[in-house]
């Protein structure tokens, strides 16, 4: 086994799972682990305490100051391997099969992380001297929401700053298909209670004359959205920023269509705003989904009841430059306004985050592109993500820098699931197209 | 203790739980009880099998041809009494307290049934004579849905020939304002599910392109009803009879207003059809409502998925002349053609009933009137039911007549709950009234 596999277990093989209180020495183990293999490369590295688990942050900036600074991204800690039997080897004696690493963390994140670090030892074993000014921020609660990351960047603003962060914690289309992803959607996500009454009541006595919390639930609902697919919340629309031609171009390419919308959910059906397609729609522009609905009676049979209560859990997905704050001011406010009077409702925030586009035709992206192409001979895809990956909002807003994922891993790595993989080439190609992305920035 | 009471807690103390199987026993017992007080009446007796528990069917037909025959309908099964440790005394050892029966079966319906033996056997012992032709229907099945009355009914249709029904087994408004309900509402109780997928996806990869159950739901339950509490379903409300002024002038004295819904509910609101009063709107009027509602992520905090499917349950109650099939067909026809292209959806019928209402302008109502008044020295008041009494629809539709409810209980009486009770001095009243009614009859 060559050396940076060799490497990569050790640091696998600490069980860092942040969401378990008993593996903290662990997480102390791996902390340690990168700062003795950083120091090594001539880093100055600190492990930064957080209001949780420590930030390991390192930083060699011999390149000088007419060089530019890359921040790496990554996290150290990760998600519990239960199901434990479900796993063919120990999740945490990682072990090569059929051409595949298998373990916890190998592509979610450690396995992806170490393809920078690998980079950077190569470039010094053979140059004597990092190409650009490097800094490391690696996490160690990405794995249980990021909590601490956006407190800890707010305070080390200088420490961080930098002129391009690279995230490798996403997946290629395929061995052959290169994939950069450069947005990321913002969420809203609401839980919306109507309540009524302080217990159920019997529907034949008392239906025809009082409110019904599920049928004003479902009037609410209703207006949301219309059947056009949009969404009716006056304003909502308002900052949503037109993709340019560069990027209608690069997306159009992006091999997902009303094919793999079917055949990944397995809806018979593909529908959303007719004038985008499927591809823009699903990463470029702003949708709203009920993600859970309940109230009354639910269980076997009829029962002849007035729910009491009726409860929805909806959530927005925004695109730049929608403000989460701002949109949940519009939703609240539309609520209030729809709702018919007397009706008591409440409604809880569950989350947010904001969305984030980054300029696909700046240097840094161009750079990207060609290592990519260098590496497996052809130009990577470009893709907006439906989902939220809000370390690239907070960079973006807090250090204003864009943020380019360069994920090395595969669709089926079964991140968070038994049976974690990376696919060894995948590691090898990631340590090279991180070797040229980063020695072309010495120019 | 008098003779009834004595006579009436024996009968109580049978524990004919029709739910349980255990109780087979009790129900034959019950049915003995019945028949040999019956038989010393001078009935002719029959307890007649069914697909279930036993119906007792009795009759004394000595009034004659040109006498009216009078059908007592009553149940001798009762529900299960648990919880059992919040009963203050036996639920199957009746006692006396405060002026109160207490005892399972007390209001529902035993001690209510044996009103109506009790006048009978004080009119025999003074008239040796009954003053119309009596036939019993004691049903055993009752409190489980009466499964086999109808079809017993349309075997026995000669046999249970009669001019008019009369049922103790509801309630007056007080000791001192005596109720006669003389309409049952109707029922279709649906449940509808949209399924558009085989499991939930992840609404950041997939919203915007894909159909959601939930918000689809919504869009349909909406579309239901508007906002001035109509139901919008084409030909719902075509064959709704108008109330005659006879009714609406009786109606109008009922007490159950603004107020009585809202101290009843807890609902700080009243609303319904503005231009029907609250009383006629509560038994007069169809209604719409979704009685359950649940679909997607329900548990704490936010989960980002698109439901795979969504349920309601949803019931109308009807009115006469509304029919249940015909409304069932309306309620599927439009949630056809409202529902969005190529969403799948089921609507599973769970249950029906049909509407009654009875003529309040008839001999025997103003005799029933005329013997409430005799006795509480008050008129009647007059309620049309919101809720649903199945087996008045069934004599009205298989055996063309009109049922009186001459209930005696009250509306405190806990039916289906611990400590149920019975007045002893309704009991006496509704002894006497029931003598009244009766006699009235033999003119």
């Amino acid at each position: 086994m060559n050396k940076n596999l060799n490497e990569l277990f050790e640091f696998l093989a600490i069980p860092t799972i942040s969401a378990q209180k008993e593996h903290k020495g662990d997480m102390a183990k791996a902390c340690d682990w990168l700062k003795n293999k950083l120091q090594k490369m001539k880093f100055k590295v600190r492990v930064m305490t957080t209001g949780g688990h420590p930030v390991v942050y390192a930083q060699n900036l011999s390149a000088g100051k007419n060089k530019p600074t890359v921040l790496i991204y990554g996290h150290y800690d990760v998600q519990s391997p239960d199901p434990l039997k479900e796993w063919k080897s120990d999740p945490f004696k990682p072990e090569v099969r059929n051409g595949n690493i298998y373990g916890r963390g190998t592509a979610d994140d450690k396995g992806q992380l170490y393809t920078w670090i690998a980079a950077l030892e190569e470039i010094l074993a053979k140059n004597r001297k990092v190409p650009a000014n490097i800094k490391f921020l690696i996490e160690g609660e990405e794995e249980v929401g990021s909590v601490n990351i956006d407190r800890f960047i707010m305070k080390n603003l200088k420490l961080l700053k930098a002129d391009i962060c690279v995230i490798s914690d996403s997946h290629c289309l395929s061995e052959t298909i290169p994939l950069i992803c450069y947005g990321v959607r913002g969420l809203v996500y609401v839980e919306l209670k109507i309540k009524t009454m302080p217990k159920d009541v019997h529907s034949g006595l008392y239906g025809g004359n009082i409110y019904n919390p599920a049928n004003i639930l479902a009037q609410v609902i209703a207006q949301l959205k219309n059947d056009k697919h949009k969404v009716l919340i006056p304003g909502f629309y308002n900052s949503v920023r037109n993709l340019t031609k560069f990027e209608l171009n690069k997306l159009a390419k992006f091999p997902f269509r009303e094919k793999e919308v079917i055949s990944e959910t397995g809806s018979k059906t593909v529908v959303g705003e007719a004038e985008y397609p499927v591809q823009v729609r699903a990463g470029a522009r702003p949708t709203l989904d009920v993600n859970g609905i309940w109230g009354g009676y639910t269980a076997e049979g009829p029962k002849t009841i007035i729910p009491s209560e009726a409860t929805a859990k909806i959530s927005m997905r925004l695109v730049p430059n929608q403000n989460s704050k701002k949109i949940l001011g519009l939703f609240q406010k539309f609520v209030k306004r729809i709702m018919p009077k007397g009706v008591n409702f409440e409604i809880k925030v569950l989350s947010t985050g904001e969305p984030a586009v980054m300029n696909i035709e700046s240097k840094y992206y161009r750079a990207a592109e060609k290592a990519y192409k260098k590496v497996f001979k052809k130009d990577p895809l470009y893709e907006l993500s439906g989902g939220s990956i809000p370390i690239t909002a907070t960079l973006k807003s807090l250090l204003g820098i864009d943020s380019i994922m360069m994920g090395y891993g595969l669709p089926d790595d079964g991140l968070h699931s038994p049976n974690e993989k990376l696919s060894v080439s995948m590691f090898e190609k990631g340590i090279k197209t991180n070797r040229e992305f980063l020695t072309s920035l010495d120019s």
